[in-house]
Protein backbone atom coordinates (compact mmCIF):
# COMPACT_ATOMS: atom_id res chain seq x y z
CA UNK A 1 0.00 0.00 0.00
CA UNK A 2 2.58 2.36 0.85
CA UNK A 3 4.33 1.92 -2.81
CA UNK A 4 1.67 2.56 -4.57
CA UNK A 5 1.63 6.10 -4.16
CA UNK A 6 4.89 5.99 -5.61
CA UNK A 7 5.03 3.95 -7.90
CA UNK A 8 2.65 6.59 -9.31
CA UNK A 9 4.78 9.30 -9.66
CA UNK A 10 7.76 6.71 -10.43
CA UNK A 11 7.47 3.20 -11.24
CA UNK A 12 8.52 0.78 -9.13
CA UNK A 13 10.65 -1.89 -11.54
CA UNK A 14 11.77 -3.76 -8.95
CA UNK A 15 10.56 -4.99 -5.76
CA UNK A 16 12.48 -7.23 -3.02
CA UNK A 17 10.71 -7.77 0.18
CA UNK A 18 11.02 -10.18 3.45
CA UNK A 19 8.06 -10.25 6.02
CA UNK A 20 8.03 -10.45 9.56
CA UNK A 21 4.55 -12.06 9.81
CA UNK A 22 2.67 -12.68 12.86
CA UNK A 23 0.37 -15.32 14.00
CA UNK A 24 -2.96 -13.64 13.18
CA UNK A 25 -2.86 -14.06 9.96
CA UNK A 26 -3.23 -17.91 10.47
CA UNK A 27 -6.18 -17.38 12.68
CA UNK A 28 -7.30 -17.44 16.49
CA UNK A 29 -6.05 -20.94 16.32
CA UNK A 30 -2.26 -19.81 15.37
CA UNK A 31 -2.30 -16.70 18.14
CA UNK A 32 -3.76 -19.35 20.81
CA UNK A 33 -0.79 -21.60 19.82
CA UNK A 34 1.98 -19.24 20.04
CA UNK A 35 0.60 -17.82 23.69
CA UNK A 36 0.62 -21.58 25.08
CA UNK A 37 3.39 -23.03 23.65
CA UNK A 38 5.32 -19.95 24.87
CA UNK A 39 3.70 -20.18 28.12
CA UNK A 40 4.85 -24.11 28.27
CA UNK A 41 8.25 -23.02 26.88
CA UNK A 42 8.61 -20.58 29.87
CA UNK A 43 7.56 -23.34 32.76
CA UNK A 44 9.46 -25.87 31.04
CA UNK A 45 6.81 -28.17 29.92
CA UNK A 46 6.77 -30.06 26.14
CA UNK A 47 3.40 -28.41 24.28
CA UNK A 48 1.97 -30.45 21.40
CA UNK A 49 1.19 -27.75 18.95
CA UNK A 50 -1.65 -28.83 16.23
CA UNK A 51 -2.10 -25.70 14.18
CA UNK A 52 1.41 -24.30 13.02
CA UNK A 53 4.05 -26.49 11.55
CA UNK A 54 6.98 -25.96 13.39
CA UNK A 55 7.48 -24.76 17.22
CA UNK A 56 6.33 -20.94 17.54
CA UNK A 57 7.58 -20.20 20.73
CA UNK A 58 10.94 -17.86 20.67
CA UNK A 59 11.26 -19.15 16.87
CA UNK A 60 10.92 -18.15 13.37
CA UNK A 61 10.05 -19.86 10.57
CA UNK A 62 9.27 -19.62 6.61
CA UNK A 63 5.55 -19.25 6.03
CA UNK A 64 3.49 -22.18 6.64
CA UNK A 65 2.02 -21.98 3.11
CA UNK A 66 2.23 -24.93 0.64
CA UNK A 67 5.95 -24.62 -1.12
CA UNK A 68 5.58 -25.27 -5.09
CA UNK A 69 8.40 -27.81 -5.68
CA UNK A 70 9.32 -26.64 -8.76
CA UNK A 71 10.04 -22.56 -8.13
CA UNK A 72 10.51 -23.25 -3.86
CA UNK A 73 7.98 -20.10 -3.28
CA UNK A 74 5.26 -20.50 -1.06
CA UNK A 75 1.84 -19.75 -1.75
CA UNK A 76 2.31 -16.36 0.47
CA UNK A 77 4.85 -15.14 -1.64
CA UNK A 78 2.97 -16.47 -4.96
CA UNK A 79 0.13 -14.24 -3.53
CA UNK A 80 2.07 -11.01 -2.66
CA UNK A 81 3.56 -11.45 -6.42
CA UNK A 82 0.20 -11.81 -7.75
CA UNK A 83 -1.56 -9.07 -5.82
CA UNK A 84 1.22 -6.45 -6.36
CA UNK A 85 0.82 -7.09 -9.85
CA UNK A 86 -2.80 -6.73 -9.92
CA UNK A 87 -2.89 -3.66 -7.61
CA UNK A 88 -0.36 -1.70 -9.53
CA UNK A 89 -1.99 -2.73 -13.11
CA UNK A 90 1.43 -3.78 -13.99
CA UNK A 91 3.03 -7.09 -14.90
CA UNK A 92 5.96 -5.72 -15.48
CA UNK A 93 7.11 -4.94 -12.10
CA UNK A 94 9.26 -7.58 -10.54
CA UNK A 95 8.84 -9.24 -7.40
CA UNK A 96 11.21 -11.11 -5.00
CA UNK A 97 9.95 -12.01 -1.75
CA UNK A 98 10.30 -14.24 1.73
CA UNK A 99 7.53 -14.61 4.14
CA UNK A 100 8.51 -16.09 7.16
CA UNK A 101 6.42 -15.76 10.38
CA UNK A 102 7.79 -14.84 13.62
CA UNK A 103 6.76 -15.18 17.48
CA UNK A 104 4.28 -11.52 16.87
CA UNK A 105 0.75 -12.37 17.98
CA UNK A 106 -0.94 -8.99 15.84
CA UNK A 107 0.79 -6.75 13.24
CA UNK A 108 2.78 -8.01 10.03
CA UNK A 109 6.18 -5.72 9.10
CA UNK A 110 8.03 -5.99 5.95
CA UNK A 111 11.86 -5.08 4.93
CA UNK A 112 11.34 -3.67 1.37
CA UNK A 113 13.69 -2.38 -1.02
CA UNK A 114 12.45 -1.14 -4.34
CA UNK A 115 13.79 0.29 -7.15
CA UNK A 116 12.61 3.28 -9.64
CA UNK A 117 12.81 3.84 -13.16
CA UNK A 118 13.59 6.83 -12.42
CA UNK A 119 16.17 8.29 -9.63
CA UNK A 120 14.64 8.88 -6.42
CA UNK A 121 15.58 9.95 -2.71
CA UNK A 122 14.90 9.15 0.54
CA UNK A 123 13.07 13.10 1.09
CA UNK A 124 11.12 12.62 -2.33
CA UNK A 125 9.65 9.21 -0.96
CA UNK A 126 9.19 11.22 2.38
CA UNK A 127 7.23 13.80 0.79
CA UNK A 128 4.81 11.51 -1.02
CA UNK A 129 4.16 9.17 1.69
CA UNK A 130 3.62 12.19 4.13
CA UNK A 131 0.69 12.99 1.60
CA UNK A 132 -0.65 9.54 1.14
CA UNK A 133 -3.93 8.36 2.73
CA UNK A 134 -3.63 5.26 5.11
CA UNK A 135 -0.35 5.98 5.65
CA UNK A 136 1.49 7.19 9.00
CA UNK A 137 5.46 7.89 8.66
CA UNK A 138 7.33 6.90 12.15
CA UNK A 139 10.90 7.48 11.17
CA UNK A 140 12.87 8.90 14.39
CA UNK A 141 16.31 8.29 13.54
CA UNK A 142 17.84 9.94 16.60
CA UNK A 143 15.39 7.95 19.01
CA UNK A 144 15.61 4.65 16.90
CA UNK A 145 11.97 4.49 16.38
CA UNK A 146 10.74 3.07 13.70
CA UNK A 147 7.47 1.04 12.92
CA UNK A 148 6.49 -2.07 15.47
CA UNK A 149 3.69 -4.52 15.58
CA UNK A 150 2.83 -3.42 18.69
CA UNK A 151 2.26 -0.21 17.30
CA UNK A 152 0.55 -1.06 14.15
CA UNK A 153 -1.67 -3.20 15.75
CA UNK A 154 -5.29 -2.11 16.27
CA UNK A 155 -4.64 1.31 14.05
CA UNK A 156 -5.99 1.67 10.83
CA UNK A 157 -2.67 3.16 8.93
CA UNK A 158 0.39 1.18 7.45
CA UNK A 159 3.30 2.42 9.74
CA UNK A 160 6.13 3.23 7.12
CA UNK A 161 9.89 4.28 8.72
CA UNK A 162 13.47 3.51 8.27
CA UNK A 163 12.96 5.25 4.72
CA UNK A 164 16.78 4.99 3.33
CA UNK A 165 18.79 4.94 0.14
CA UNK A 166 19.55 1.39 -0.52
CA UNK A 167 23.36 0.97 -0.40
CA UNK A 168 23.29 -1.49 -2.47
CA UNK A 169 22.36 0.63 -5.66
CA UNK A 170 25.00 3.21 -6.05
CA UNK A 171 22.90 4.32 -9.12
CA UNK A 172 20.13 6.11 -6.60
CA UNK A 173 17.32 4.59 -8.21
CA UNK A 174 16.60 2.55 -4.58
CA UNK A 175 14.81 2.78 -1.64
CA UNK A 176 14.60 1.09 1.47
CA UNK A 177 12.05 0.92 4.21
CA UNK A 178 10.09 -1.02 7.03
CA UNK A 179 6.46 -0.99 7.42
CA UNK A 180 4.20 -2.68 9.76
CA UNK A 181 0.99 -3.09 9.65
CA UNK A 182 -2.53 -4.25 11.21
CA UNK A 183 -3.24 -7.43 8.67
CA UNK A 184 -6.78 -7.43 10.81
CA UNK A 185 -7.72 -4.54 9.58
CA UNK A 186 -5.80 -4.54 6.24
CA UNK A 187 -6.96 -7.10 4.63
CA UNK A 188 -9.80 -7.15 2.15
CA UNK A 189 -12.00 -5.07 3.40
CA UNK A 190 -10.36 -1.69 4.17
CA UNK A 191 -7.91 -2.32 1.65
CA UNK A 192 -10.82 -2.76 -0.84
CA UNK A 193 -12.40 0.62 0.87
CA UNK A 194 -9.14 2.52 0.29
CA UNK A 195 -8.67 1.57 -3.29
CA UNK A 196 -11.78 2.56 -4.27
CA UNK A 197 -11.65 5.73 -2.73
CA UNK A 198 -8.39 6.22 -5.31
CA UNK A 199 -10.19 5.41 -8.34
CA UNK A 200 -12.12 8.15 -9.42
CA UNK A 201 -8.47 10.10 -9.34
CA UNK A 202 -6.68 7.18 -10.91
CA UNK A 203 -9.27 7.39 -13.94
CA UNK A 204 -8.91 11.01 -14.19
CA UNK A 205 -4.77 10.26 -14.32
CA UNK B 1 29.68 -17.33 5.59
CA UNK B 2 27.49 -19.53 3.33
CA UNK B 3 28.31 -16.89 0.64
CA UNK B 4 32.10 -16.68 0.35
CA UNK B 5 32.14 -20.28 -1.48
CA UNK B 6 30.44 -18.84 -3.92
CA UNK B 7 31.68 -15.33 -4.33
CA UNK B 8 34.90 -17.75 -4.92
CA UNK B 9 33.25 -19.15 -7.96
CA UNK B 10 31.15 -17.00 -8.96
CA UNK B 11 32.17 -13.27 -7.75
CA UNK B 12 28.93 -11.91 -5.79
CA UNK B 13 28.28 -8.19 -7.34
CA UNK B 14 25.22 -7.37 -5.19
CA UNK B 15 23.57 -8.61 -2.09
CA UNK B 16 20.66 -7.25 -0.16
CA UNK B 17 19.97 -9.30 3.42
CA UNK B 18 17.10 -8.48 5.96
CA UNK B 19 18.13 -10.73 9.66
CA UNK B 20 15.70 -11.78 12.10
CA UNK B 21 18.30 -10.97 14.91
CA UNK B 22 17.91 -13.01 18.67
CA UNK B 23 18.04 -11.32 22.09
CA UNK B 24 21.26 -13.40 22.64
CA UNK B 25 23.19 -11.17 20.55
CA UNK B 26 22.65 -8.16 22.74
CA UNK B 27 24.09 -10.78 25.42
CA UNK B 28 22.63 -12.65 28.71
CA UNK B 29 20.37 -9.51 30.07
CA UNK B 30 18.90 -9.22 27.29
CA UNK B 31 17.72 -12.89 26.67
CA UNK B 32 16.38 -12.60 30.30
CA UNK B 33 14.64 -9.58 29.44
CA UNK B 34 12.27 -11.33 26.67
CA UNK B 35 11.61 -13.94 29.27
CA UNK B 36 10.55 -11.90 31.78
CA UNK B 37 8.71 -9.12 29.61
CA UNK B 38 7.20 -12.15 27.63
CA UNK B 39 6.22 -14.01 31.10
CA UNK B 40 4.78 -10.55 32.50
CA UNK B 41 2.81 -10.08 29.06
CA UNK B 42 1.19 -13.74 29.61
CA UNK B 43 0.03 -12.74 32.71
CA UNK B 44 -0.99 -9.44 31.90
CA UNK B 45 1.60 -7.56 34.17
CA UNK B 46 3.70 -4.49 33.20
CA UNK B 47 7.22 -4.71 32.76
CA UNK B 48 9.99 -2.62 32.79
CA UNK B 49 12.39 -3.26 30.80
CA UNK B 50 15.86 -1.99 31.72
CA UNK B 51 18.14 -3.57 28.77
CA UNK B 52 16.47 -3.01 25.22
CA UNK B 53 15.01 0.20 24.10
CA UNK B 54 11.27 -1.03 23.00
CA UNK B 55 8.82 -4.29 24.15
CA UNK B 56 10.21 -7.23 23.27
CA UNK B 57 7.64 -9.40 24.44
CA UNK B 58 5.72 -10.66 20.47
CA UNK B 59 7.39 -7.04 19.30
CA UNK B 60 9.91 -6.85 16.41
CA UNK B 61 11.73 -4.16 16.56
CA UNK B 62 14.68 -1.68 13.93
CA UNK B 63 18.17 -3.32 15.54
CA UNK B 64 18.87 -1.12 18.87
CA UNK B 65 22.64 0.26 17.80
CA UNK B 66 22.85 3.70 17.11
CA UNK B 67 21.33 5.14 13.58
CA UNK B 68 23.47 7.59 11.71
CA UNK B 69 21.13 10.18 11.39
CA UNK B 70 22.63 10.98 7.85
CA UNK B 71 22.12 7.86 6.12
CA UNK B 72 19.65 6.15 8.24
CA UNK B 73 21.98 2.63 8.86
CA UNK B 74 22.20 1.48 11.86
CA UNK B 75 25.78 0.41 13.30
CA UNK B 76 24.93 -3.31 12.91
CA UNK B 77 24.00 -2.63 9.18
CA UNK B 78 27.40 -0.58 8.86
CA UNK B 79 29.35 -4.09 10.37
CA UNK B 80 27.66 -6.27 8.07
CA UNK B 81 28.61 -3.81 5.18
CA UNK B 82 32.35 -3.58 6.42
CA UNK B 83 32.48 -7.36 7.29
CA UNK B 84 30.83 -8.53 3.82
CA UNK B 85 33.98 -6.31 1.93
CA UNK B 86 36.77 -7.33 4.45
CA UNK B 87 35.97 -11.22 4.21
CA UNK B 88 35.41 -11.23 0.62
CA UNK B 89 38.38 -8.81 0.15
CA UNK B 90 36.01 -7.22 -2.27
CA UNK B 91 35.29 -3.35 -1.89
CA UNK B 92 33.24 -3.50 -4.72
CA UNK B 93 30.61 -5.57 -3.44
CA UNK B 94 27.21 -3.55 -3.24
CA UNK B 95 25.63 -4.24 -0.26
CA UNK B 96 21.74 -3.42 1.19
CA UNK B 97 21.05 -4.70 4.85
CA UNK B 98 18.06 -4.02 7.29
CA UNK B 99 18.58 -5.52 10.80
CA UNK B 100 16.00 -6.16 12.92
CA UNK B 101 15.17 -8.18 16.40
CA UNK B 102 12.48 -10.79 16.65
CA UNK B 103 11.44 -12.07 19.76
CA UNK B 104 14.02 -15.14 20.04
CA UNK B 105 16.07 -16.57 22.31
CA UNK B 106 18.95 -17.94 20.11
CA UNK B 107 20.19 -17.97 16.66
CA UNK B 108 20.23 -15.16 14.17
CA UNK B 109 18.40 -15.96 10.88
CA UNK B 110 18.83 -13.90 7.50
CA UNK B 111 16.83 -13.97 4.60
CA UNK B 112 19.39 -13.07 1.61
CA UNK B 113 19.50 -12.44 -2.15
CA UNK B 114 22.32 -11.77 -4.03
CA UNK B 115 23.08 -11.13 -7.31
CA UNK B 116 26.27 -12.72 -9.21
CA UNK B 117 28.61 -11.71 -12.25
CA UNK B 118 27.69 -14.63 -14.33
CA UNK B 119 24.55 -16.63 -14.65
CA UNK B 120 24.16 -18.79 -11.48
CA UNK B 121 21.62 -21.56 -11.15
CA UNK B 122 19.79 -22.89 -7.67
CA UNK B 123 21.58 -26.51 -8.53
CA UNK B 124 24.84 -24.60 -8.80
CA UNK B 125 24.43 -22.84 -5.55
CA UNK B 126 23.22 -26.65 -4.14
CA UNK B 127 26.49 -28.65 -5.43
CA UNK B 128 28.62 -25.46 -3.81
CA UNK B 129 27.03 -25.57 -0.11
CA UNK B 130 26.95 -29.20 0.02
CA UNK B 131 30.76 -29.26 -0.15
CA UNK B 132 31.19 -26.18 1.83
CA UNK B 133 32.81 -26.69 5.31
CA UNK B 134 30.70 -25.72 7.92
CA UNK B 135 27.20 -25.50 5.99
CA UNK B 136 24.55 -27.89 5.90
CA UNK B 137 21.82 -27.46 3.84
CA UNK B 138 17.84 -27.43 4.87
CA UNK B 139 16.11 -27.76 2.29
CA UNK B 140 12.85 -29.66 2.19
CA UNK B 141 10.05 -28.49 -0.05
CA UNK B 142 7.49 -30.95 0.50
CA UNK B 143 7.97 -31.21 4.07
CA UNK B 144 8.11 -27.04 4.16
CA UNK B 145 11.61 -28.03 6.21
CA UNK B 146 13.81 -24.72 6.45
CA UNK B 147 16.81 -23.40 8.65
CA UNK B 148 15.04 -21.78 12.04
CA UNK B 149 16.65 -20.68 14.90
CA UNK B 150 15.63 -23.20 17.32
CA UNK B 151 17.65 -25.68 14.73
CA UNK B 152 20.81 -23.43 14.74
CA UNK B 153 20.74 -22.86 18.42
CA UNK B 154 24.04 -25.35 19.42
CA UNK B 155 24.84 -26.02 16.56
CA UNK B 156 28.78 -24.90 14.82
CA UNK B 157 26.94 -25.38 11.09
CA UNK B 158 25.30 -22.58 9.46
CA UNK B 159 21.97 -23.92 8.25
CA UNK B 160 20.89 -22.26 4.84
CA UNK B 161 18.08 -22.89 3.10
CA UNK B 162 15.22 -21.92 0.80
CA UNK B 163 17.87 -21.57 -2.41
CA UNK B 164 15.75 -20.64 -4.87
CA UNK B 165 15.64 -18.17 -7.90
CA UNK B 166 15.45 -14.73 -6.97
CA UNK B 167 11.97 -14.18 -9.60
CA UNK B 168 13.02 -10.06 -9.28
CA UNK B 169 15.96 -10.54 -11.51
CA UNK B 170 14.85 -12.62 -14.89
CA UNK B 171 18.09 -12.48 -16.28
CA UNK B 172 19.27 -15.61 -14.08
CA UNK B 173 21.83 -13.89 -11.86
CA UNK B 174 20.51 -13.40 -8.95
CA UNK B 175 19.31 -16.60 -5.74
CA UNK B 176 17.43 -15.97 -2.71
CA UNK B 177 18.08 -18.04 0.59
CA UNK B 178 17.29 -17.93 4.03
CA UNK B 179 20.08 -18.68 6.80
CA UNK B 180 20.17 -19.49 10.26
CA UNK B 181 23.34 -18.99 12.40
CA UNK B 182 23.58 -19.63 15.97
CA UNK B 183 25.94 -16.37 16.71
CA UNK B 184 26.47 -16.91 20.21
CA UNK B 185 29.09 -19.83 18.29
CA UNK B 186 29.65 -18.26 14.62
CA UNK B 187 30.90 -15.35 16.48
CA UNK B 188 34.74 -14.32 15.99
CA UNK B 189 36.33 -17.39 17.70
CA UNK B 190 34.91 -20.06 15.44
CA UNK B 191 34.78 -17.91 12.40
CA UNK B 192 38.34 -17.04 12.63
CA UNK B 193 39.55 -20.55 12.98
CA UNK B 194 37.21 -21.28 9.75
CA UNK B 195 38.70 -18.57 8.16
CA UNK B 196 42.03 -19.08 8.91
CA UNK B 197 42.01 -22.85 7.73
CA UNK B 198 40.70 -21.72 4.41
CA UNK B 199 43.26 -19.41 4.35
CA UNK B 200 46.21 -22.04 2.58
CA UNK B 201 43.73 -22.78 -0.28
CA UNK B 202 43.38 -19.40 -0.58
CA UNK B 203 46.96 -18.23 -0.80
CA UNK B 204 46.89 -21.08 -3.81
CA UNK B 205 43.87 -20.05 -5.54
Amino acid sequence: MPLWPIHRQNRIKRLILSTYQAASGAGAAAMEELVESTRASLAGRAYQRTVLPHPYAFNVFNHDTRIDPETGYNEEETKVIKETRKIFEDDRIAVGVTCVRVPVLRGHCQAITFECEKPITEQEVGTILSEAPGVKIIDDRVKNYFPMPIDASGQDDVLVGRIRKDLSDPSGHSISMFVAADQLLKGAALNAIQIAELLPERAMA
